[in-house]
This record gives structure tokens, C-alpha cells and sequence, in this order.
């Protein structure tokens, strides 16, 4: 069997739900809401596998989906995209990615990623004979530094792959580090393959910058955006891949192979969610914001440092200041069994030099699951 | 960017519908149905999203919908599955093929497929290294020779390929012909990855015997079925594993890095839809096979050679005995335009030595939209 897969362990956020179930636990590891989601676009769902179509839609995507996208991404960012040639729709962000990479690099190629890394990435680069070139990132900021760029970037280097909002780091980059980013993407003739699917999810009034939006980037960036993000459906696997037509073009000749299409009553009830005002994305900001703070504040008061979340539904504690003695996944371990609240160790996102202090918690879930998971975490530390 | 990919062409199943909506015809092309597909499943689904979950489901799939499956295959096979460990849910088949491909397949290996061919097993074969060896089948019967298979296996075979009921062919192999596979991979050691998507879509009584049945075989294949196909609902994209578990804990880990999960409302009605009594799928059949001799019979009368369809949704014409002196391509590329009927070159399923007189077209339509596809087509040969 193929060694790529062959022996990787399963994804940290399976296993770790998976834990969580077996020990009865709250889960604060995967990332989910524990709501339903809006109520309107299932609804819209359910209308459209009651009364619409249920055949093969076209591969790239529903045409009204498709517009949805363009017109949505004008809107907020400013940025053009040809509905018919620059954006498809697929299977959720992981077949995005997976398309994505597969379509543009090749054995020998060298693909830049930024550790803590999402774990689909590097097992898909392999896959397609990429070789990974790591930049570490380190608590509390993340920043990306022109040397450790400096390091990585030669004319072997054939793309970057690049999440921001950066689960689990909960950084929004700055524009200073993107244009860092876009400026040796382009000195180094490099595409960005960039992982935003938390776009949405921001706090304290900072805005995502898509990195096509940067000059220079808009030819060389494969940008990918998930529904299930966006409107906390995260079961739906409703993915968008938005890039020039040439790259989108052949990511479209993987995707049809890989999954070829995607359920058009859910593709429909999207194009119905990425409507919506202003206001709705809005208020679930600050909606999240208050979960957010809802659990910073309670781990807080029980002696947890945490860092400050930016976007994404997570927080990090850093737990180094606490003396512990233990890593940051022995630390989950314990906490699953003996407080039954699971969350993630960031180790889990390093393949080689791992930051293990930092441990990862999903605050996007009801006030009552947090503050029984803070009740039992009130004397883990 | 990946020459894999880069120059593939788009599917011919996508180009052809494209075709037909740019002509106004009627599609006989791609294989999906003209009606909204059973409304109690339907109904299933949308109880699903509006009040069931729409979270991550389990990256397997949801445990409802692998028991079903075990259940399912029991009960029509014979077949002892393990719901736990024997079991996975994709995105479609076309996913399930991927993933199988890729969990089994490594550079250098040698992968035996059958021409005619469906369009995303070379590329994905290619994507992983391997090195396709062809069977070239042959209209009317399309079965497969012992001397056939003496030529390509040999010591590198890893796998190979197989679709049954053979779509475009529409023929359902005999046990005799699956017993000849089995000796060979048996006597190779190779993995059979059995494409059985239109298992449930025979005729004239015909039983379709999944290869996985045939003994020796229970541990070397991999068995892909699904929903969409049998339930005609080709949207959905709900695809089913079955394996070993030494097999399907590798093909898992190549889903959970192409797709990760499918959506756990689909999920759920599908589950619905498995359990349906025996006459639900008996009378899918009837229905299919009452539009098949529709079909049948209309194109005789017209004159089409008709080669008679033993499964799938598609009847095959062979168009030599006509003497029309074009190929089957030119064929399709002219009624198409001329008569605004769309149906598939058989060519378009070999990558070498085609045979070019055959014409798939698809009868899973509503009576009126095959007697008008008649009508157009009276004069066309
Ligand atoms: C695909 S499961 C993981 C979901 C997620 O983005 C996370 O928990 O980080
Ligand atoms: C995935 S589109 C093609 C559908 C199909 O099975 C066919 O038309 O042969």
C-alpha cells in the first residue's frame, strides 16, 4: 500500500472527538458549533431536495453558486472573478486544497508551508512528489519574518501553501506580512495556494486580506473559501477554489477526477447564504467574539495564559508559565480522562521542531457547554 | 502545472451536456435521470437538515449509514461487513475511486483497467505512479479472455480496475468471466478494485455478483458502490468503500485528506433508502428495463443496430453494419446539432486503438423525452 498514507495516523481532529466520545466528554477539540446553523439556508436546502434538482450539476459548480461566490467576494474585498473561468465549487475546502496542489506541483517541486501546519497539506504535497520546505511560526504571534522566508525560497520552489486566519494559531496577518509573502511569491515566481477558509471568522473589527488582493498576487494566487466555515455548517463540505483562469483550469481537471461535482441542494442553499447583508456576517462576528470571550475570561480566572484569538473559532492557551511538566498532548490526554473537556495540542500541527506548550480550544458552542467545560477544567491547572 | 492533469481534456459526460444545452437538444448523453429522483428519500434528506445535524459526521461516515450498508450487502450477497472496520463513506464514487487508487497504487506499480474505460482511472492511476496496462474489450459481448489477461499480468501488477455492470457497455459479467479475474489476481497477488456502481441496475434478471463474493477474493478487493446511482439521485454524491480492513484503513486515510467526510444529512437518507424492501429495488428495475425496450425498439425501428443492454442506465448502437462512413465521435458531433440529440462516442473510452461504430445513449428518461428523442433521430441514419 502507498507509504504516503499508509502509516499516517488519523487526523488529530478525529481522533481527538473520537477520545472525547469514549470519555464522555465536552468536545472544545474538533472544530464545530454545537448549534444547528441558520435556520433559513437549511431551510433553503431542504427546499431544494424537496422541489429542485438532485442530478449532476455542472462540475465546476452551480451557475448561481458560481455568481454567488464572484458577487460575494466583490463585495467584501474588491476583487473581480469571472464566475464562468475563475471560480469553482467543490466537495468542501479539503478537496479544494487537495485540487488545488495536485494541479500544480509536480515531482521534485519544493512547496512552502508555515508550521503549525493543517494536516491535510503536507500528506497531499508528498502525494504529488512535492518536497515540503518548513517554516516554524511561534507563539504568541506567528509573525512571518523576511529570514525565515529568505531561507526556504529558491528556483525550486514552486508554490506556498498558506492558511490565514491560521487555525490554530487564531492570527489574522497583518497586510505588512502579506505583502512580505506576495513579494518573494513573485521574486521567486511562485503560486499561493491560500487556505482562507476562516475568512469570515474575525474579531475586533480586524478584516481578513485575501492574498489575491495584493498587487502582483491576483495571477498567482489559488484562493479557497469553505461554506461550511462561513455559515458554521461545517458537515455541508461546500468548498470554493477562485484563481486566474490557467490555474483554475487545470485544478478544475483534478477536481473532476477526484469528486467530479458536488450535492447541488446544498450548492443552491450557499448561493442563497452568500446573499445575505452585511449585518448577518456581522453579528455572527460578535456573536463568536462573545463565545470567545465568554472562555477566554472563564480560563483566564482558573490560571489558564491565554493568548488572544484574532479569528477562527479558537483560542490557544500557552501553558510554559505554568511550570506543568508535561506537553501540551499529554496535557489533552489528561484533561479528556480526568475533566472530560478535550481540546487540541498544537504540537499536532509541527512535523519536526513541534511548539509543545500550546493547547487549542473550540469556543464556537453554546454558553452553557463553555462554562461546564470551565466549571471542569477549574482545577486542571 | 501537473502534466498529469494539465492537458486532460474536460469529461466527456460534461462537454456532451454542455453540447446539448448549447444545441437545445435532449441529452442522452451523460447518465442521469430526467425525474426528481424517490421522494421519500428526498424527504429524508430534508428532515436531515432541518433537524438533524449538520456537523462533521464521523470522517467514515455516519454509523447509521455503514450499518445500512453491511446490512444491505448482506442481505443481497450474502456478504459479511464489518460496519466498523470494512465500511467507508465518500464523496461519490468517483472520491471512493481516488481514494482506492491512491491507497493502493505506488510509482513503478503496474494497474490493469479494461478498455472501455471510465475517465478517471488513468489519470488517477498515473497521479500515483502506476503504469496502466489496457484490455482492450470488444462490442457485442465485451468479455474478458483468458489469453487477454496472460499478456498484462505479470510480477509488477499491483491491481486492477473493474467496472461491472461496465459502463458504457451495459453488459453484466458471468460468474465465469469474474472467476477468471479472480484466478489471475490470485495468482499475481494483485488488489481488485471493483467499480460496482450500477450493481443494482440490471435486467432480464440478470444478477449483478460483486468480484469481492468470488472465492479468494474477500481480501483483495475493494468494492465501491454508489447512492447516487442506485437510488437516482446523481447529485447526492454519496459513495460507498467496502474492503478488508487491512485495505480500508488505508483508502481512509487517503479520504480523509481528499474529502475528509460527506454530508451527514444525505448521509442519513441514504441509510433511509438502503433498508427499502426488496420490490423497491425489483421495481426500479422493471421501470428501467420498460425505458430501456423503449428505447430499444424505437431506435431498431429507425434503423439503429441496437447491441442489447443487460444494466446501467445506457443501451450501446454499433453503427459499422450502417456503412455511414464516419466515426462514432463525428456521429454524436452530428446529431447533436443536426437532430439536437445527445449521446456519448464509445471511442471516448479507449486511450488506444478505439473501437468507433459504438454509441452509448441513455434511456433513464421520462417516456416523452426518449419518444421525442425518436422522432428527431427518425431520418438520422
Ligand atoms: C476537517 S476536521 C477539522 C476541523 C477544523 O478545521 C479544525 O478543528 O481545525
Ligand atoms: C460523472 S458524470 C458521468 C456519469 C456517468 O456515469 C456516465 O454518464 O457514464
Amino acid at each position: 500500500s502507498n507509504k504516503v498514507f499508509a502509516d499516517l495516523p488519523v487526523t488529530v481532529f478525529e481522533a481527538m472527538s473520537q477520545l472525547a466520545r469514549d470519555n464522555d466528554a465536552i468536545n472544545l477539540g474538533q472544530g464545530f458549533p454545537d448549534d444547528p446553523g441558520p435556520e433559513d439556508i437549511r431551510r433553503a436546502a431542504a427546499d431544494a431536495v424537496l422541489n429542485g434538482y438532485n442530478q449532476y450539476p455542472s462540475m465546476i459548480g452551480l451557475p448561481e453558486l458560481r455568481q454567488a461566490i464572484s458577487t460575494h467576494y466583490a463585495h467584501w474585498h474588491g476583487v473581480q472573478l469571472d464566475p464562468m473561468t475563475e471560480v469553482m465549487v467543490t466537495s468542501g475546502a479539503t478537496e479544494a486544497l487537495a485540487s488545488a496542489i495536485l494541479s500544480v506541483v509536480e515531482p521534485g517541486d519544493e512547496v512552502i508551508v508555515f508550521q503549525p501546519v493543517y494536516d491535510s497539506y503536507l500528506p497531499i504535497i508528498r502525494q504529488a512528489g512535492g518536497i515540503p520546505r518548513l517554516v516554524r511560526l511561534e507563539p504568541p504571534h506567528w509573525r512571518i519574518t523576511e529570514e525565515s522566508l529568505r531561507r526556504v525560497f529558491n528556483a525550486k520552489t514552486k508554490a506556498i501553501v498558506f492558511n490565514n486566519p491560521l487555525n490554530p494559531a487564531a492570527v489574522v496577518y497583518p497586510r505588512e506580512d502579506l505583502e512580505l509573502l506576495a513579494r518573494f511569491c513573485q521574486e521567486f515566481d511562485a503560486v499561493a495556494i491560500c487556505d482562507e477558509v476562516w475568512e469570515h471568522v474575525t474579531f475586533d473589527g480586524l478584516s481578513h486580506i485575501p492574498l489575491i488582493t495584493i498587487p502582483g498576487m491576483r495571477d498567482r494566487t489559488i484562493k479557497i473559501g469553505s461554506a461550511g466555515k462561513i455559515f458554521s455548517l461545517t458537515g455541508w463540505k461546500v468548498g470554493f477554489v477562485c484563481a486566474a483562469p490557467k490555474l483554475l483550469r487545470v485544478a478544475a481537471k483534478v477536481h473532476q477526477f477526484l469528486a467530479f461535482t458536488t450535492a447541488p441542494n446544498l450548492q443552491a442553499a450557499v448561493a442563497y447564504g452568500l446573499g445575505k447583508s452585511d449585518d448577518y456576517f456581522l453579528q455572527m462576528r460578535k456573536d463568536l467574539a462573545r463565545s470567545r470571550d465568554r472562555l477566554a475570561q472563564g480560563l483566564s480566572s482558573i490560571g489558564f495564559p491565554v493568548i488572544r484569538s484574532q479569528g477562527t473559532y479558537f483560542l490557544t492557551v500557552d501553558l510554559s508559565p505554568l511550570g506543568l511538566n508535561e506537553t501540551d498532548e499529554a496535557f489533552c490526554k489528561r484533561i479528556v480522562t480526568d475533566y472530560k473537556v478535550a481540546a487540541i495540542p498544537v504540537s499536532a500541527f509541527y512535523e519536526e521542531e513541534p511548539v509543545t506548550s500550546v493547547v487549542r480550544f473550540c469556543f464556537a458552542k453554546k454558553d452553557q457547554t463553555l462554562d461546564t467545560a470551565l466549571e471542569r477544567l477549574s482545577d486542571a491547572v
